[in-house]
């Protein structure tokens, strides 16, 4: 196993506060020794011990790989044209995700496969360096299985979302859609998955047919995640928390319960800005949400509808400009907080045993990807100890 | 000299009507023919003729280079905690401004040079082929000119600014700086300089200051440009249209009378949304002077204060989320656009005879630049013929 050593960091961030200053374990002009997949130490460059490789981060800052917990990436078909009507005030007779579900139905797993390498490739080059995607846009056992076994070439984290929306083949007989959802779909997305998700919302599904999907899915061994409260209030936070989801996202419509539950709760509430900013929606109250003691990720919801933004720095300005998060606070959400979304222990974060998953940003410190709101910060990733291509 | 020929570009923009469809005159599989440091030929794939070199742009958007007509990048010093305060609604006893003047009078002549080659190439990455850039953190004579001759040696587009701010040496009598500013220090900088520029604004420089200002140096050959109406209503744009600046810069707060001078008037109202997104402030109303018939131009304002951003598409993200242009408006004010505001005819567009400055977009059309916010979509860039290296 070739070990490399990463000298002359300007300022390291670990998500470790026993290791250095502050919530985020800051250390200055810092060294990181990778050995193989895994970090085998961190401290000051002064202490590095020698290694078969020498990289010179020449006052760079370094962060652990952002964990972007929540993307929809399986699709094909284009709908830039209805953003730019949304954009423009028009009205768009197009069907929303049905053109999404339509075009990724009628794609080959060949041009799935390549669209998703593509977005991968994207954001791993923008410091993602854990990925969760889900299914959601084919809606048949078919589309469904094929779109999580193409996925799970390609990351660990996939989760089934069979209940993105009534499939429109279902649209008289939700129930029906329901009982394939937590029947032979399930049975055909198990294997592939290793979480399931619904978009519990009015419109998509009540908090009967969330605890009937989640229930199903955990008796076949996936664990839960919710789409919850984005788009009114409703069950969906409450069901997470009860069922010890993982995590519930979007979360922007709270009751003071809802907060409650979360801060009370092993579940992150994940906070997907891209989606806010690309709908031009409320923002979710990330304030409120730290100021309860809840557990906040973020994360880029990076689909082609209504965020489509593989960028963690990008989510991270916004996070701080307009849902009060600090600098720190957004940082820590988007690496350590998204592990945390995941129930990962050894991603989001940089000390010994963890996975060598990390980032070189061309700034003196992570305060610049909020400081800095759209500039290509990140220079050099490393994902599992291997540089990626830039 | 040599030729080139970029074929398949998948949706070209000229910004010429009379070369394509609608008003940026777009061309699908398009071809550009480069000639040495000029366009020479734009048009279809299939009637390209043959040059020296081929380009295979594999179906990818091409677009002028951006033209970013406002930016402050001789400096030195480091804001980022003052960033950090602001965005965490702390209070912060530094001078703002004048921490940055302070750090940039005790900078060498190597370092502030060095500071601006890293952000122009930073900015050249980006997509960003034209760039003006002002002094106006030295305040006195000797740090103003070098700060001119810095810049000169980068870009065509300099900008004396000695009026950004009454120098803290004469906070006794700011009359005294005025006269500085118009006698001995504009002797020192205009051999240096394409413009002169002035806050108007409270606080800053009034009406009549600004009026005499800019008077003094349009004697010296320097053309005028006006910092206007960002934090308040004030003169600024009125006195802009009067004395036929090229621009006038913000134009965040504006009566009717201000939009109807703009709209009457050669003066192109260059709008700065990185500004309003780094200190949370009100947007620019883009939609209200389009509609009344003024020219928009979008750009970062790129400095170390008020907005720290160097990137084209992150501004044209915000001004179609936020300012209310189209994905088409918002691309036309970043190229021809910010060309108009610095009274330029040869950037900004891709025509025979205009500068060879293009952008290739790892996406389908210039609409993903605010369709996907905050990803690095400029893949390859031409500055005057010469591929920029990544
Ligand atoms: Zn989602
Ligand atoms: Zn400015």
């Amino acid at each position: 196993m070739t070990t490399t050593v990463i000298t002359n960091i300007g300022n390291l961030v670990t998500n470790d506060p026993e290791r250095g200053t502050g919530p985020l374990g800051q250390i200055q002009d810092a060294a990181v020794v990778l050995d193989g997949e895994t970090v085998a130490w961190v401290g000051p460059t002064a202490n590095a011990p020698a290694a078969d490789e020498a990289y010179d981060a020449q006052g760079r800052a370094a962060i652990p790989g952002f964990v972007d917990s929540h993307s929809h990436l399986i699709f094909a078909g284009d709908r830039t044209q209805e953003f730019n009507a949304r954009m423009e005030g028009r009205s768009y007779e197009a069907g929303g995700i049905r053109t999404t579900v339509k075009a990724t139905r009628a794609a080959t797993d060949e041009e799935l496969e390549a669209n998703l390498v593509r977005y991968l490739a994207e954001a791993r080059r923008q410091g993602t360096t854990t990925f969760e995607t889900k299914s959601g846009y084919g809606l048949t056992t078919h589309d469904e299985a094929r779109a999580l076994r193409i996925a799970s070439r390609h990351t660990d984290e996939v989760t089934y979302l069979g209940a993105h929306i009534v499939s429109p083949d279902f649209a008289d007989d939700p129930a029906a859609y329901v009982d394939l959802v937590t029947g032979e779909m399930l049975d055909a997305c198990a294997p592939y998955a290793r979480w399931i998700d619904v978009f519990c919302e009015k419109g998509a599904f009540d908090g009967d047919q969330a605890r009937a999907i989640l229930t199903a899915g955990r008796a076949k061994g996936l664990m839960a995640r919710v789409h919850a409260n984005q788009l009114t209030y409703g069950p969906g936070v409450q069901l997470a928390v009860e069922l010890d989801a993982a995590s519930a996202d979007h979360c922007t419509h709270l009751t003071d319960e809802d907060v409650a539950a979360l801060a009370g709760g092993n579940t992150v509430a994940t906070l997907l800005p891209g989606a806010e900013f690309s709908t031009r929606a409320q923002w979710p109250d990330a304030r409120r949400l730290l100021d309860a003691g809840a557990t906040v990720a973020l994360s880029t919801d990076c689909n082609p509808g209504s965020s489509f933004t593989s960028s963690m720095p990008f989510c991270i300005a916004l996070a701080v400009r307009d849902m009060r998060m600090t600098p720190d606070e957004a940082l820590w959400s988007a690496t350590a907080g998204g592990a945390q979304a995941l129930r990962r222990t050894d991603v989001g974060r940089l000390t010994p045993g963890a996975r060598a998953d990390l980032a070189l940003l061309d700034a003196p410190s992570h305060v610049h990807l909020a400081y800095r709101p759209g500039v290509p910060l990140v220079r050099t990733v490393w994902q599992r100890g291997q540089q990626v291509p830039a």
